[in-house]
């Protein structure tokens, strides 16, 4: 057993009844908190404490490049990737802005961007390779290389488990990023690609229709040598995207909670699911994106998530947009009078 | 025309279509924020200017009782109604947590509970009568308590905008006022009654089939009556939604932007809007409620609610809950950089 396939830690089962019992005594009616309970109750279990908490939280964005870029699978040119890594560490990026609005740590990882980046500030170069390969034509990456991106992402769930984080986001930022992750969530699921692939940035019909012919291939030329997830990491992953399947691992393996972003952190949390048992209980998902494969991959992985408002950025925003609707869930269960303390009747 | 017909302020359209242009040059996908880009294009439109802000909260949670609890339609006795507002003046309440929490203002109004209530802190009476009629059987309020009502709200609303509020929220406490806000609903709307009542805090299916009928009644007796908006609350209003009504209306008057939390709040919202042209262009909708009813005031509003995660409370609890989305969507609108700024390409 590899370090990645160890199972998740365990929720605390006691402590998780003794939470629901809270709720179910708070002066409400029951149940009348909604997804609000249910993150309150997870928290508890996850914390093993009747007190949850959220007040620090580590946001680390892994940028990697797609050599699937040679067929032309964006709205936007490759050099974005690079361009976005330096606006994140000057804070003028979306998950820069929220990370600011949150006092949270937000730190850069370079798995992989095209061409080596100069030093920035935030910015951790982790760099895997110059960009994957093309996958139309060769495996995305070799074995070796998979297995470094997994252990960037352990190294960094650990550094926010150092910290000191009550929760641990991964965003992701790569140009090309989700027909990367669609091709790895059609090769997982065995779902036709065309009800998986989306506009990404914002690809016109006819640019959907190319992605689709171009996942197609890739799939077809992989389809004997898929024969595990791992092995389908290797064959069509991103190293910004195995990096984040190995940072999902090892928190919930630490017990470390995890917000789960769009589309392509989802794609992730459902490969971390399939290596390592458990893990998917450390999640809590952040919204259904505008992306058609969300869907279908938050549908594998039972989840439930809290927002669906059409936003499709990726880098962590949605996860980083959630934080204060669960530090609000954390206080009602912590501060509400139950109906005893406060003298109300209850149903009758 | 009476000060409740007079319309709402209008926005600043100039100032909405550079907010929108503004959107677009910022560095993300174009639309990539969803509903947060629309919330803070709306404020920017409200708040007539380009760095909309939202630092001051105001919550006025209005409290009254209803003469229908006589046909047995809660899951909760009456008596509830008054200790949840003791509950509210000692902060373990729901709302009292949230408003903390956001460092808001948060008063309580009686406008009519059963039983006059003995000094509370942070509760304001405003009664306009001990709880209203049963509206099975008479009008639930006179002309005159109804128009007593309207200005408890209009007052309120301009404590808020005197406070220096960047937002209103209004919410209720009343048992019984889901039905209540069916039978409303139902007669404005014109509408089956079936279609739009729910369990409220918790009724079993028994309870409301019987929540029905004893709604049906009460539209059959006042079907020749109910000839306006005004008359429908007349008959069948309960003295905090005609407040919220007066609240809501004033507030747009006046330019403050509000918050609607649920089913109740969205019935009052959508008589307000019926009765002064123009005020639900500064209503903002914080959630889909799990009372069905909810659904087809929303879509009567053209509402885009932004969560929808199976709350049911009332109080204001989901308005109060969506108030850090607002801030982030504000936060990221004006502190993000443009592509320009960032040096980063546009789309190809």
């Amino acid at each position: 057993m590899t370090w990645f396939t160890t199972p998740a830690a365990g929720l605390n089962t006691e402590i998780q009844e003794q939470a629901a019992q809270h709720q179910s005594i708070l002066t409400k009616p029951a149940g009348s908190l909604g997804q609000l309970e249910n993150i309150a109750i997870q928290f508890a279990a996850m914390q093993s404490t009747n007190t949850p908490k959220l007040d620090a939280t580590y946001i680390a964005v892994f940028a990697a490049d797609h050599g699937v870029m040679d067929e032309n699978v964006s709205a936007f040119p490759q050099a974005v990737t690079a361009e976005m890594v330096r606006n994140f560490s000057r804070g003028g990026a979306a998950i820069s802005v929220l990370a600011k609005q949150l006092n949270a740590t937000l730190d850069v990882v370079d798995v992989g961007t095209v061409n080596e980046l100069e030093d920035l500030s935030g910015v951790l170069s982790m760099r895997v390779a110059s960009a994957t390969n093309n996958f139309c034509t060769q495996a995305a990456m070799s074995e070796v290389q998979c297995l470094q991106a997994l252990l960037v992402g352990k190294e960094i769930a650990e550094k926010a488990q150092q910290s000191k984080a009550d929760i641990f986001i991964g965003g992701e930022m790569g140009i090309g990023n989700t027909t990367t992750s669609a091709a790895l969530a059609s090769a997982l699921l065995q779902q036709p690609v065309a009800d998986i692939v989306g506009p990404g940035t914002g690809l016109d019909n006819k640019g959907i229709q190319h992605k689709i012919e171009v996942i197609e291939k890739a799939l077809a030329y992989h389809k004997q040598a898929n024969t595990s997830p791992l092995k389908i990491l290797e064959n069509l992953g991103g190293f910004e995207i195995v990096a984040l399947v190995g940072a999902y691992i090892r928190a919930a393996q630490m017990g470390l909670p995890c917000i789960i972003d769009g589309f392509i952190s989802s794609v992730a949390a459902l490969f971390a699911s399939r290596l390592s048992a458990g893990v998917e209980q450390w999640f809590i998902y952040s919204h259904q994106s505008a992306e058609p494969g969300h869907r279908i991959v938050l549908q594998e992985l039972n989840a439930t998530p809290l927002l669906n408002i059409g936003m499709r950025l990726g880098e962590g925003s949605a996860a980083a947009s959630v934080v204060c609707l669960i530090k609000n869930a954390l206080a009602l269960h912590n501060n509400m009078a139950t109906f005893e303390q406060a003298g109300v009747s209850d149903k009758v």
